[in-house]
């Protein structure tokens, strides 16, 4: 797969208030530009991972939108939205665009503003992921998410301290990123005693709303620094829970790493770091199990042993940015600021945060409560 | 370009207050598939062309939505939108993941749900497709395509009866398709009578709010009727009108018509049948010259003198289906429609509409003001 990725960038992730959408994609297209060493002319193609610009600010068009805000003349430009996997999904698309032979260079922008609106506009638009049935019902993400985590507890055994060890670790990793939206490390006891959300998940189970961008060169050309993409998968499941065969795993993720395990050759053993879809600390778990790295039931024991801390993993280190929980979750941006984050391990450029010798990343997105799934994986 | 169409449908298009957007999809989509002679779970990726299902429905995340509703079991889904070029998108997002050698056989569904909303909520949200400012100034689609017409009118000495010659074509061409929305001819008079929207525009220069559904299943396999995709091209301008260049052209559409011809290896003379984005008579006159059909300024006068009005054409024929204006314009579905009409007309089973003899096709899609312009050719 003849896709390398030669530039990268992420903003800050966090409230910003004082910054616009437009703004903050000049901010990170401009900086992985810069990063790749190329110019904006040499752009022929954008592809943009956005979910609620439409539903809760009446802009859509974002493609056209965004070229024109960076200057990109003529260049192609598409909108690409599969929920929180519309970052993952925008780089599918421009991956597919290199190798289909379309594009040589492309840009990859995930970018969401979520906190110029009501708390209650963005749950309600974010409910735009699920089913009408699960809308009709009145749940909400935390709910879902919440279901799944009681299934699993039921199941496995699974306890609130090994979910609550999730965020542990990754606002640890999210202190060590400039970038991150949280950057004050917290206790088992911390989660534990943090306000319910949806039983049995309480706020610091939760990721926040977020603003924040990233962005992606992609070029058939190779750098010396260049970094790989060897495989990019995309699996799809019911959009909601009543429909599913499993609520202890998500079937998107097992069928998407399966596929890019095979396209890259590789097994999931072979993965240095990865990046996992942690929009509550129970998906970090599914995500740790279907991917393939622990066998179902045996993730979380092995988070809250700190087998994927940074420092003390033993096979590899997850969510090394601080994941959706401690670095923030910009909707369409989420996906993207996951290559971003492996773009700089394998690099070697990722300071506090290096896990050492890295050479294999891997991430993962998904959209709704699992109705998407996304994977990538990068090679040094 | 190895990519052929090997099935097509289209439900009727019009106001259809007793179906939803999943009895439209599967209507469309299982219709296509039956075409093609193939079976569901042939299908490795669905590529869905929507604008307006978030901001008028609150349901997002249309690819896991549409593939559960069709039994794409894990299949890849996205959802592409850019405004009224989401369908035409779509199939470029399509045709480049089977090039890109991801997918071998895909779904391409374009769908759009108007009418079930008041006609001020979609006028709002359609005016998503254009600029901030122009939201901000009250600007309708109406109106910045009226801005056109005038700047057209003063350099060309383009008429009202001209604009008029294009609807009464495309309803006379709309007139012989069972699943177009209009089947009254009407007359020159009859244009220029009606009520004025956006002056010099008139209620019969604009296309009509719209319900319907289109889908394509492309493939590396061919068929012996098979219809080959030759040439898939997008390229975009600014979003509002206050930046362009010039108003008597759509830069995007010159630009994505430029590499279209390259890319086939062909120029305009070869083209025997055309759908063109007529979302306003205007916008037709402006599409065959951009397109290279005819030089600047002279396409109205042809219109008028019947050169691409079926049965009298000398050229080429344009929007046998009736066009947006006759056939109506559900957004989403319009860029898939065109295609599917090619193909009709390509196979030569397009009945009281076809083209005698038609080898070689080309459809034009514009999203928004002209900020987005597909152009996809085909070849018998």
């Amino acid at each position: 797969m003849n896709v390398s990725i030669i530039g990268a960038a992420n903003t800050k992730f966090g409230e910003l208030w004082d910054v616009s959408p437009r703004a903050l994609a000049r901010e990170v297209v401009f900086g992985a530009l810069k990063d790749a060493g190329i110019e904006v002319r040499q752009i022929q193609a954008l592809f943009v991972g956005n979910m609620l610009s439409g539903m809760l600010g009446g802009q859509e068009h974002l493609g056209a939108f965004f070229a024109e805000e960076l200057g990109f003349t003529n260049a192609a430009a598409f909108k690409i939205e599969g929920a929180c996997a519309s970052g993952g999904l925008a780089i599918h698309t421009a991956v597919n665009g290199i190798l289909s032979g379309q594009y040589e260079t492309v840009a990859v922008l995930g970018v969401e503003k979520m906190t110029d609106h009501k708390p209650e506009d963005v749950a309600t638009a974010l409910m735009g992921a699920g089913s009408s049935q699960e809308r009709a019902a009145g749940c909400t993400f935390p709910g879902l998410y919440a279901i799944l985590a009681r299934m699993h507890m039921q199941e496995f055994g699974t306890t609130e301290e090994d979910m609550a060890a999730v965020a542990v670790k990754n606002h640890y990793h999210a202190s060590l990123n400039p970038n991150a939206q949280f950057h004050r490390p917290i206790t088992i006891e911390a989660v534990l005693k943090s306000h319910k959300v949806a039983d049995p998940l309480k706020l610091l189970d939760c990721s926040p709303i977020s603003d924040g961008a990233s962005a992606l060169v992609l070029s058939v050309r190779r750098q010396a620094s260049g970094v790989k993409i060897v495989a990019s998968s995309v699996a799809t499941d019911t959009l909601g829970l009543d429909q599913r065969a499993s609520l202890t795993e998500l079937q998107a993720t097992k069928e998407a790493a399966l596929r890019a395990y095979k396209q890259a050759g590789i097994e999931a053993k072979d993965i240095d770091v990865a990046e996992a879809h942690d929009c509550f600390t129970i998906a970090e778990i599914l995500a740790l199990e279907d991917l393939g790295f622990y066998i179902k039931g045996s993730a979380a024991r092995a988070i809250q042993a700190g087998e994927v801390t940074l420092g003390k993993a033993k096979k590899l280190v997850v969510n090394s940015s601080g994941g959706l929980k401690g670095c923030g979750h910009p909707i369409g941006a989420t996906g993207v600021k996951q290559v971003v984050e492996l773009v700089a391990q394998l690099r070697g450029t990722a300071g506090a945060r290096q896990v050492a010798g890295a050479r294999m990343g891997l991430a993962h997105n998904v959209g709704g409560s699992g109705a998407t799934a996304v994977v990538h994986i990068l090679k040094r």
